[in-house]
């Protein structure tokens, strides 16, 4: 995977739309995982009408080296959710997924979690319930991209 | 304010450009009120590359009257923080911006808070530090119409 391809806000809306056309299970709340998640989060609970829409924080990742360790913080009040759809842009490694599972599973016993991507590596310790594409190179994603230029 | 007007994803990539020429203060995290403000605190999070980027909720309109009064929960930990960007996409009646603060100055009387949102209304009770734009008629928002359509 060493070339980039840039991924457009165009492409996300219509995968997102894919992503909604796969999920055939309700849920009543949906937590992005920041920062990937948040864009993904806001525009499926506008979609669904929910204004259940929350963020969970983790660290783990560094620029120069991946950690084996996850860290989940600022999670959110869930205690009047059934069913929480968990977003976030990609499934690479799967630890960021896997520990915020882990973390909500101990918290909230009673919630269901369902999980959806836009990308998902087969290499990945955990696949989402939804997903819509593999990625064949390193994306460089709208929302990492498109402030940088000049107007 | 009767009509209505689409407000594309590329209006708002530009007018998040204005803002960030704007804003003049540092800050060690941005808090997006949830759902408005999350793509921008995504993206803003992305250019001014901080990875503590957190999101708030509040609790006040709904569809048929507006509440006087704002809920907020799901308040991120911000003890570690010095200066907060707090981003919202509309500050309208200003309801919203104000309780948010109330309960975050309470929280974290150490912290300085800083506002910013893409729309301000002259009418509203609070003037976000920076702002891009008033708007004249209702917003129809990207993130809500453009899933709406078949691909």
């Amino acid at each position: 995977m060493s070339s980039k391809v840039y991924y457009p806000y165009q492409e996300f809306k219509e995968d997102l739309k894919t992503l909604i056309q796969k999920i055939d299970q309700p849920f009543d709340a949906i937590l992005g995982i920041a920062r990937g998640g948040l864009s993904m989060a806001q525009m499926l609970g506008e979609y669904y009408d929910l204004r259940e829409v929350y963020a969970i924080n983790t660290i783990g990742y560094d620029d120069t080296q991946k950690l084996k360790s996850v860290e989940v913080f600022n999670i959110p009040d869930l205690k009047s959710a059934k069913q929480v759809l968990i977003v976030d842009d990609i499934v690479d490694s799967g630890d960021t997924l896997l520990e915020v599972l882990k973390v909500l599973n101990v918290k909230y016993p009673e919630v269901t979690f369902l999980t959806a991507s836009l990308f998902y590596k087969k290499s990945a310790k955990i696949t989402p319930l939804w997903y819509v594409k593999e990625p064949k190179e390193w994306i460089e994603f709208f929302w990492s991209e498109d402030l940088k230029g000049k107007s």
